[in-house]
């Protein structure tokens, strides 16, 4: 079994930073149940994890990889507030966005998500409702961010992510279906929706972006309750993007 | 206007903390938004923001609670990771349970709901479907913490939370339908939904407690899609609650 060193603790920490994980190509899962839900979808670089963990837990694994870390090196390790028993490192997969790939049904595509739980919230909610490919702004963040990963709650190895020009992506995939949510849209329950389309959801603060925004030809709105009389602006996106989904779904059961 | 002092900052920095938090009977609002949201509702202790920030928002406020301080020192005194160029000090409201006082309707009610972001995210939610009063179980994160308050953007001062026995809370309203959402329920888009009566949500790990699930007489189910492939174990809990009240409120339009 391998040792850890001062060099690999600090790089593993690194992981918390995008720069660091464009530059290895790896990223980490913390936690026994993100680890445990992650580990048969991802190449391995690295496993780290306590005596006792690796004890209760018996993963196969090329003992290469292993290395028995003590809890001290884990908090050191990781980024997170709770300090995990375990963590994964993997090398980052690349999926190459080609739209004759994609098959038809219900995509997403996120408009500069900047809040790491949000992104993983979303797409927890997107592999829930059969929802398989994402595509991303190149202004959200990052899908590999140890706490989106963690708030995925596993679903990152089910759903696919392709950042990019968003507009391009959209557009590439030429369907007639473009929707988004907007106060001044029709209501989610008086619109027909389709199975086959693209739901686009914008930032958290600025909404849709106008560029993006245009291609949007069929624009939905949640209604609040009791209708009209809303103090609140706005849902949060991972909530909306839910109750779109599930609406979407619920009408082609 | 008063000078800041050490110790001002200590306590405002302290207040992140629910000990100081229940010590002092205050809480802090962080943030232009949120501030400018929650100002007209809570009764002002002090405000504490840049001279920039208040020429640009002429604020009604005696001056004497008023603090002129630097972007170092609202660092100091936050929490959060972006420092806000305002932080307002409120005193914690105290809404007394009172079965009687409490009109009909729909009553959410949470079970050791953990996560600041969530519970946050579940108040904003909340206030966006007219759900007024909300139960929280003794073991509830503290909705006076700086990140759900944040998080409620502003529905904080639209939604009254009830902190206490929760099972008691549920039984003394006295209600024919309590509902919660289960892995074993009856779909929620079969199964008939009043305007009235009191909706469950359970902790992020644990789900509802079996104290509290005895409780429930019609358990709802989200389906997945498409029904039965489902690999993801769970919504989110301020997902869950979303689709949740949104049904309910579709159906009551």
């Amino acid at each position: 079994m391998p040792q850890i060193t001062n060099t690999i603790r600090k790089n593993i920490r690194s992981l918390s930073d995008l720069k660091y994980r464009r530059k290895s190509g790896l990223f980490k899962a913390e936690g026994t149940k993100c680890v445990i839900d992650t580990l048969p979808y991802f190449e391995i670089h690295s496993i780290f994890a306590t005596e006792s963990w690796i004890e209760v837990h018996q993963i196969t694994i090329n003992p290469d990889k292993l290395f028995i870390v003590n809890r001290g090196e884990l908090k050191e390790m990781s980024g997170l507030i709770t300090t995990p028993d375990v963590i994964a490192v993997y090398h980052i997969p690349s999926y190459e966005f080609n739209p004759q790939s994609i098959e038809t049904g219900l995509i997403l595509a996120l408009d500069d998500i900047q809040d790491p739980g949000n992104m993983g919230t979303i797409i927890r909610t997107a592999d829930w409702f059969g929802v398989h490919h994402v595509l991303c702004s190149k202004g959200c963040v990052d899908i590999y961010n140890p706490k989106t990963v963690q708030s995925t709650m596993g679903a990152i190895s089910r759903v696919k992510t392709y950042y990019g020009e968003l507009k391009q992506m959209i557009m590439s995939l030429n369907t007639p279906n473009i929707y988004g949510t907007f106060l001044d849209g029709t209501s989610i329950y008086d619109t027909p929706l389709s199975t086959n389309g693209i739901i686009i959801m914008g930032n958290e603060g600025k909404g849709v972006s106008p560029e993006i925004a245009e291609l949007v030809n069929k624009k939905l709105f949640i209604p609040s309750y009791p209708a009209g009389t809303v103090t609140s602006e706005s849902l949060n996106v991972a909530v909306a993007t839910a109750i779109t989904l599930a609406e979407f779904r619920r009408n082609t059961k």
